[in-house]
């Protein structure tokens, strides 16, 4: 009897995706959906970068160096230059997405049965990369109260064993949105120094920030060995699918072994590295223009979540999440509710239930995810329609 | 002390960008390289599918699904109807490259310390997959007096454990370019039937054949459930840049597997799918004319060596590589020499080393791999170039 893989077995599927075959469904219905599930969002792609790969005059599509065309490395040097990320062309590696970055980060540093501490609720795909990799997730809870802020560093130490060889910090937060301060990534700096450990930094959000500055873990002094960047552009600059990515580090050791991996799978993808190339050249009024345009729409969710009964949203300082907690018995049963027996003025709204982003049983059972990638009058009506099926869910605890 | 991983010391760095460095100084001499050493066409990718590209008006450069965009899957499973492979777009994911399709695999039939046979010479990143998954690879040697048909049978079964779960074949082959015959086929079909294996096929140079005809794996009776088609748009198409492969199985199980290590990397890169999918549109004349001038460049390279005192090149029957045997005390050396001490009316030859694609220690030591991916004037005059070069080279064994 052929078998499938113990590691395809525990491979998690997409919590974010499931409830698509109930979207599809309601779709059917003639129902309109307000997708605040997923963190596609919905601006523009600059023009610069657009044109940059419509304008290419290509007669041979070939390979390009596995680490990158250099041309790109060089400029995305300069770009992280003014991030105040001191880091030079070949202290880089283009990946194929942010995706690519992470998983080389767990392949290059970390052994099967070894242990990752993060944060949770985390972006749910670091589990999938954790089981490809062999590797453990030890989560630690930071709490809604708080703001999802860093858990204190006793809570880190409880968790470090002899196994503890690295700790993830995705900053601003998916799903969170929690911005950290430079106090926290200094605590953050302290643990990974005194106890030997890698920090996988996913900046994937970093132009995202509404409330405080940025400050990235390559910023740290005294750790730079220690830490590793994971970047992507599918964010930044809305150009999720040129599946375009960055693995950054000073430790050289690391560097050279994530390029026999990146070796391996021979070249990030041509069309994409024009793109992320041709976006640096985006002016700051494009970032500005839309950091403006996300305050917009967190105050309007934010502020529209904490008016109603029995909910409360705290404010996230950056990215395009929140989280917030429901009076609801099951936040997976009341999304799928919401999709499959649910309607105002037509529509309804889609989000992605807590429980995905927690590793710990039970954790994150009355919470939702929102992001807030639709316009201001769309997030409005998507939130008059919400506030109604609270009144109405029979699984409410109001 | 920050260690790096174990897989990340195993993992092998390309044999065939090692000789990099060496040509990079050569090129500083002022000497031309006749790149035989990599399998980048210079052919060019059809208009038809560049033109899909640069004529796309693109707002948002959204994700895809995570198996790809079903226009594109559907296109493509049309194509393998063309080609006596009978499945429709449920049973593909379109992957990130042919390398991804490989890794998926792995991934998801593979258990750590499982083996799969391979025979050998064989494609050098199968090594990097083994690695990233955990997976042993039991090579089988197949012989360049046979011109590297397949091993016979028995050679299998000798080499098949309890813990043996898969096998491997690349028809037509890279590196030999020995194209398997239907017969060979069912002789794995009888073999995978009776211990129940995966066989993984990888079918990147299908459109290259030059002696009868091609038989895919996935045409095998009574075995659908066994074998997963491991395919790619680099070779077919001349687009190695776009990354766009596919993973292509009947059995569900595998397929529901591979989409959850397909959904933690979220899409394929949306360009390259634009791409593959007009690319679909491509007349045959294209592979005709490709065809043709890959026989002549063959027939080109293959006759030349065989004048050579010393030198055995069997015919290879498709793909764009041969594998030839050298009067010399070792090719990684001669391979050296050659880049670093070798030049011929101001040009010398790049050449893949052959033990890169043995993993048995000690095999393809006078053996080199020559990607015929230049024109016959540029094969000849490499030719020219070679043929004095092992008439000086100081380790000739003539």
């Amino acid at each position: 009897m052929l078998q499938i893989s113990q590691r395809g077995i525990e491979m998690p599927a997409s919590p974010i995706r499931k409830l698509v075959p109930f979207a599809e469904a309601a779709k059917k219905r003639g129902i309109h959906i307000y997708h605040l599930n997923i963190g596609q969002p919905d601006v523009e792609t600059p023009k610069i970068a657009i044109d940059a790969v419509r304008n290419m005059d290509i007669k041979v599509l070939e390979y390009s160096h596995s680490a990158g065309n250099e041309s790109y490395r060089k400029k995305l040097a300069g770009y992280y230059q003014t991030k105040n990320i001191h880091v030079d062309h070949n202290d880089i590696i283009i990946t194929t997405g942010g995706s690519e970055a992470i998983l080389f980060g767990f392949m290059s540093c970390l052994n099967p049965g070894d242990e990752v501490i993060i944060p949770e609720p985390f972006y749910a795909n670091y589990n999938g990369f954790a089981v490809e990799a062999g590797v453990t997730v030890k989560p630690i809870f930071s709490s809604i109260k708080t703001g999802f802020a860093l858990p204190p560093i006793e809570e880190f130490e409880k968790k470090i064993t002899d196994k503890t060889k690295a700790i993830i910090i995705c900053n601003p937060n998916n799903p969170t949105g929690y911005l950290y301060s430079r106090e926290e990534l200094e605590a953050l700096r302290t643990i990974i120094k005194k106890h030997d450990l890698y920090l996988f930094a996913d900046e994937a959000y970093r132009e995202f920030c509404y409330t405080g500055t940025h400050t990235s873990a390559m910023e740290l002094e005294g750790v730079e060995e220690h830490v590793i960047l994971m970047d992507t552009v599918s964010k930044r600059y809305s150009a999720c699918g040129a599946r375009i990515g960055a693995f950054v580090t000073k430790n050289k050791q690391v560097l050279q072994t994530a390029m026999k991996f990146a070796q391996a799978r021979l070249s990030p993808p041509s069309y994409g590295q024009i793109l992320g190339e041709a976006a640096i050249g985006v002016s700051q009024d494009y970032f500005d223009h839309t950091r403006e345009e996300y305050i917009a729409r967190r105050d309007a969710l934010v502020g529209r979540l904490n008016t109603m009964k029995g909910v409360f949203c705290p404010n996230p300082g950056g990215a395009f999440y929140a989280m917030a907690s429901l009076p609801v018995d099951d936040a997976d049963r009341f999304s799928q509710w919401l999709l499959e027996s649910w309607e105002y003025e037509g529509a309804t709204v889609m989000v992605a239930p807590g429980t995905g982003f927690y590793s710990t049983p039970g954790l994150g059972k009355n919470e939702v995810r929102f992001a807030y990638v639709l316009n201001t009058e769309s997030i409005h009506k998507a939130m008059d329609c919400l506030e109604r099926a609270l009144e109405n869910y029979p699984g409410s605890t109001k």
